[in-house]
Order: C-alpha cells, then sequence, then structure tokens
C-alpha cells in the first residue's frame, strides 16, 4: 500500500501549475465572494460527473459540450445563481461566461468550463459577472485558492478543501480540492459543485473511469435532504506538470495508485459537504456489512442516512432503532429480516431481527458525539457499503423556510 | 354518474351490523384510548392492502395468513406500540390477541384481524392487552365507533373518519371507515392504519379488486415524510346486510358502482392523513397533468409532494419554484424540461421550463392557504395523477426528535 500523505491546509490550487482568483462580483446582496477562476498554466486532461436531473442547468449543458474534446484549461464559477431553468439565454450566458474567462486565461472558449449554484430559474447578472471575471483574472495567484472555495459557498457554514500528495514512478503527485454543498444534496449524484485539481500526466478517458470509481465511493453515498439539484458538477483537471509516465493503462499499478488517492480526496470532500448539511449539528455514518452485494448494502445504507425519522431522532440523541430497520426494510436491498443486527457505535441494540434489551445510557453516549456511527449487519455475505448524512434540525426547516429572500 | 351521500359525522360504525368498543388498556401512559374492537354480527367478505416494507410487523403476518380465506368477522387494533421487529413471541402476542377477541366475538381467531401502530421493536404488554379487549368487549355499540377512530390515533392531532351512502340495485349501501395516520407516511402504501367497513354484498376477490384500485388513487399518493411504514394495512370489511344482489363480476355496473364510492372513502382518509401529517400546518397537493401515462404523472406528483425542499419552502410561504422543477427532474418520469408549465394555484410562475415575471403578491396569497395547490403541465398527453402531502416544519422535528420518551 502506497501512502497518501495529507497537506495541512492544502486546496485547490496545492498541485503545480493552478493558479485562482476572485471576485465580490455583487450577485448575492452581502458583499461576500462569489465569483472564482481556477486556471491551469498548460492545457489539462479533464474529465466529470455530472447531476442525474433531467432539468439540466445551462452550465451542466455548456461544460458536457466543453469536455468532449477530453481537455480543459480552467474553471469559471459562480455561486448565488443557479442559472437553472433558463431557457436559451441562460445558455447564451454561460457561453458569455466561458468566453469571458478565455479571454482573462488567453485560450479558447471551449477550454473553460462553467459552474453555477444557487437560486433557480433566474438569470445571472451578466454585467456584475463578466465585472467579476475581469475582477478574478486580475488577482490570479496560487494563495487565492482559499478565497475561492469561499466564493463557491453558498449555505455553506464552512469551506472545503482538501490535498493529499503521494509518489508515482519516482515523481511526486498532489491533488488539490475544493467543493460546495448544503442542500438539494442526495446520491446520483449529491447536489453540489466540486473541483479537483492534480499535476498527474494522465490521459482523459483513464481519468474518467478513475473519476466514476471515485464518485461511487463518495459523493454518490452521501444525502441531506433526498432532494437532486440541478447543476451538480464534479470536475477533475490533471496538467501532468509532475512529469510522472503518462498513465495510460487502467490496468497498471499507477492507475490505481492515482485512483485510490483521487477516492481519498472526493471522501474526505464527500463527509464535509454530509457534516457540513444544511442545519445540521451532526455527521451520520452508516455501514451496511455483510450483504450479499455491494449493491444491496450501498441501497440499505442510503436509505437509512436519508429517512427523516432516522435523521430527526439523531438529532433528538434518541435511541429509536426501529426507524433504522423500518428504512432498511424499504430500501429495496435484498435481505432476510431475521438476520440482521443493529449497532448505534459499538452498542448492539437489535439482534436477528429483534430488539434487545440495551444499555440506553450507552446508546445515549454514543448520540452525543459530533459523528454517530450506525453499523447494520446482515449476516448474508462479505459486501459493505458506506453512507454519509446528517441530522434533520429545526435549523434545516428555517434555511428552507425561507430560502430566496 | 351515481349520486354518493355523504353521512355527516359518520364513521367506521355507519354500514349496517357493526359495532365498536374501545378501552384505556393502559399502553399509553397518558390515560388515553389505545384499543379498539371492530365486529361485524354477520361474517364478512374482507379485502386487504398492507405494506411493502422487507419487515413486516407481527400483526401484518397474521392478518395475511387469516384473511387467505377471504371472508372475516372482526378487528382488534392497538396503538402505542407497533408490535414491529418482535420476532417469534411478537407473532405469539398477536395470536394471543386475536383469539382474545375472537373469544369476545364467539367466533373463530382466524376471523380476527390484528392491526398496531406505535413504537417499533418493543413487545406488548399482553395482561394490558387482553384486560383492554375484555374491557372493549363489554361496551359493542354503533355509537363507540367514534371512539374507536380516537383509540387508533398515535401522533395524529384528530381523528379520521368518514362515510358514504349509494343506492344500488334499489338498495341503499353504506361505507364507513375510520383511519391513522402522522408519521413514516409515504406511497406504497401510505403508512397508517385504515378501517373500512360496508353492508354490501359482495364477493371477496371482487372486493380485493376493488380495493386495489381505490388504493392505487388515494392512500399510494400521499407522503409525509418518505418513510414507509412496516405496520401499513388498509382492511375493507363488506358484511352483505344491505341485502343488494351479490356483486361477483367485477365487469358490472354495480362493481363500478361501488368501487367508485370506495375510492371517495379512500380519498377522503388519504387527505385527511396528509393533512394531518406530524407537525403539518399545510396540506399540500400536488397535480400533474397532460402527462403522456399516468405513471410519469404519478412519478412526478409524489416526487414533488415528497421532496423536502418543497415542504419547507410551503412553510416557510416561499413561492420558490425551482425546487418543484428539481423535484420533477429527479423523478424518474419521462417528460421533456422544455415544454413544462408550473402553476401554484392559479399563478403561472415557470412556462416551457423557464422562470417567469410573475406576480410575487398573488404567489404569496396561494401560499398562505390551508391547501395549497401546486400543478404541472408535461405538455406530452392527455394522462394525470394527484398527489397529497404536507409541509415541513420545525414541529415536525420536534416530534421526531423524541418520539419515544
Amino acid at each position: 500500500m502506497m501512502s497518501i500523505k495529507t497537506i495541512e491546509k492544502g486546496g485547490v490550487t496545492a498541485p503545480q501549475g493552478f493558479v485562482a482568483g476572485v471576485a465580490k462580483s455583487g450577485i448575492k446582496k452581502e458583499g461576500r465572494y462569489d465569483l472564482a477562476l481556477l486556471l491551469s498554466k498548460v492545457t489539462a486532461s479533464a474529465a466529470a460527473v455530472f447531476t442525474t436531473n433531467k432539468f439540466l442547468a445551462a452550465p451542466v449543458v455548456l461544460s458536457k459540450q466543453h469536455l468532449q474534446s477530453g481537455v480543459c484549461k480552467g474553471v469559471v464559477a459562480n455561486s448565488g445563481c443557479a442559472n437553472a431553468c433558463t431557457g436559451e439565454k441562460g445558455y447564451q450566458d454561460a457561453v458569455t461566461m466561458a468566453k469571458s474567462a478565455a479571454e482573462v486565461a488567453g485560450c479558447e472558449a471551449e477550454e473553460i468550463v462553467t459552474a453555477s449554484t444557487g437560486v433557480i430559474g433566474v438569470h445571472l447578472p451578466m454585467e456584475k459577472i463578466i465585472g467579476g471575471i475581469k475582477e478574478a483574472g486580475a488577482n490570479l495567484t496560487a494563495a487565492n485558492g482559499h478565497l475561492a472555495a469561499q466564493a463557491i459557498m453558498t449555505t455553506d457554514t464552512f469551506p472545503k478543501e482538501t490535498a493529499v500528495q503521494f509518489e508515482l514512478d519516482g515523481k511526486m503527485i498532489t491533488i488539490g480540492a475544493m467543493a460546495k454543498g448544503s442542500g438539494m444534496i442526495h446520491p446520483n449524484m449529491a447536489t453540489m459543485l466540486a473541483f479537483i485539481t492534480t499535476d498527474v500526466a494522465i490521459a482523459p478517458a483513464v481519468l474518467q473511469k478513475a473519476l466514476n470509481w471515485a464518485n461511487k465511493e463518495s459523493f454518490a453515498m452521501i444525502s441531506v435532504d433526498g432532494d437532486t439539484s440541478t447543476n451538480d458538477s464534479l470536475f477533475v483537471l490533471a496538467n501532468g506538470l509532475a512529469e510522472n509516465p503518462r498513465i495510460e493503462d487502467d490496468n497498471s499499478t499507477a492507475y490505481r495508485a492515482f485512483r485510490d488517492a483521487l477516492t481519498e480526496i472526493c471522501l474526505d470532500l464527500a463527509k464535509m459537504i454530509a457534516k457540513d448539511g444544511e442545519g445540521a449539528t451532526k455527521l451520520l455514518e452508516v455501514r451496511v456489512i455483510n450483504a450479499a452485494s455491494r449493491e444491496d448494502a450501498a441501497k440499505g445504507a442510503k436509505s437509512i442516512v436519508a429517512s427523516s425519522l432516522v435523521k430527526t431522532a439523531v438529532f433528538g440523541e434518541d435511541a429509536n432503532w426501529g426507524r433504522i430497520v423500518c428504512a432498511l426494510g424499504y430500501s429495496g436491498a435484498e435481505f432476510i429480516p431475521e438476520l440482521v443486527d443493529v449497532y448505534l457505535g459499538d452498542v448492539k441494540v437489535a439482534e436477528n431481527g429483534c430488539g434487545l434489551d440495551f444499555d440506553e445510557g450507552a446508546a445515549a453516549e454514543v448520540l452525543k458525539k459530533d459523528a454517530v456511527a450506525i453499523k447494520v449487519d446482515l449476516q448474508q455475505g462479505e459486501c459493505e457499503a458506506t453512507a454519509w448524512g446528517c441530522d434533520l434540525t429545526y435549523d434545516y426547516v428555517k434555511i428552507n423556510g425561507d430560502y430566496r429572500t
């Protein structure tokens, strides 16, 4: 097993050859950063995963087109307005965004991908956006990676950044990332924007394969509220500046090493997003083990982590495990009810599908923690899956009862 | 079209030959009614629909067995404890419940169906249950139908009862019903107990067919929180005392007349359950029209009505229609995003998939109502479906953060 080292305070500009610029362009009322540019000094291999929602936001439509080439030079992203359900004008606005960013970057518009997050159904204030892109273009530095992570936030309470390093064929490879989450978060894929950068040399098709793998293990396994957004986008740009022998073969050791590091980055971000779900006070981790297939384990874990009744019980620190088996029961996973064991932390609360006379005090201790672990043993096979989410709180209702104003 | 007349303050004992008895057996701490007996004077044709959850509560398992005969004499139901995830002992407790009720009714245990609702994973306090059944057996009257509707409540804020009459082949037919809902409410079927009685003469197989139809149009179209419970049960008992020519043919006019009246009863109850969702302040009605198929319309309507973000927006009286199209977009329904129109009440807020510059004041008026109507026009075909739900409020979180204590 290779050694993956986390970079303290590392973010999206940690890998060689990436810079970021930011602007307070005025899309958000409160004078916060709301626009970010992220550029690679050289053309990068690029891959992406997008929302499965039938309503695709304009930036998603445009980015899909631009990534058909498999290469990309940079990203322009804004918060405060999703540019979704905005028709032909919305699409043209996304094109203009890409063109403006390309002028700053000195490249073709087709080499820029765009991302937007915020309210649906409202047109982008294009004058502000164009002004913001020029402003961001004037402060492109590696140090501004942290401000870029702030600029893409909506109801997030903290910026989400991470970076790791590992050695590959004698070269040091760095992967950095930033993401935003908060509401409208649900598997396939999570609602969110995530941008991953790396200096590894890798072919686009292989990069896409690694990203699909990492996504399945991470963002596809989180839920805040069961709503899949119109704007979900996960991008990775790999610029090759680490000068490793270019990864072309997805059966190679180098591919697997990179894929595992990428998965770790995605898992880091996914857990941060789950923990920072709108109004959340606790991270919820649900692990389903000994399932007949990974798919059954994943169905069960996702269903439990997304259940409003499980989420409110965790908020209330109530060891109401019946809601866990209930959510497992309607998940669509195959299992035998009479074999199911349930644990809160290390406290076994149900065995073979029946409640145990467990230690309520010990269970209460588990539920008091900032991260609550639920484990379900199906006793059926050897597969497992873990899903992450958060509790459902008064603040979720407050935040979403009046989001637009 | 035949005329269906609603019976003022009618309930489960409105049809001829049905009586109810109740008890405060002490399962619930607060000295409320928690046990109900519902008996037919003569053996009735019977049909039922049960939860699709893989964890079947003991009373569901037992009732399925007892209904294989297609006939039934009565029901015994309790609130406060679901008798779910209770293993072999739980099953034997359900058997004992049926036996005790059969002694009171003077029939075989196999002629009794059982239903329980409340906390999962806890054993029934059998001494109290048996005492309660005896107590209820001593006050069997038609007048006690209303108290029976109270005895099956958990977090419901009002009892749910309804009854209708219509003429069939020169005879007056009556259908009565009671139900409980509140939390763990989600399509297929809604979490709930519902008991329907009628004096119509009808064969069991045809009765089952009519019930499946009515269920699909009503209980299968409501959602409170997306959680399908382990105990959902919908029963209908038809004792034939109206002396109409027995309905044996599901192609007959009589069958359709009965089916339509039964559907009306189920719709009434389903809407009451949706309106009384845990913590709810508003009934939410989502109608999807002009879909290519009824299935597409139903998928879209259910997805919108179950979206936490739509529900919180309705609670906050925020005309955030983007969440409506978002939920439609991940519903799995087939449609063309560029054709979709959205209405809040009569206010058109989006057209051809794009936001309109609508009258916010008029939209706010719609959202202030106790019943909020959302309409989505897919402009694809001629099919439609309606789903019902409620808003997501602080009180939902409060009620479910600490349900057991």
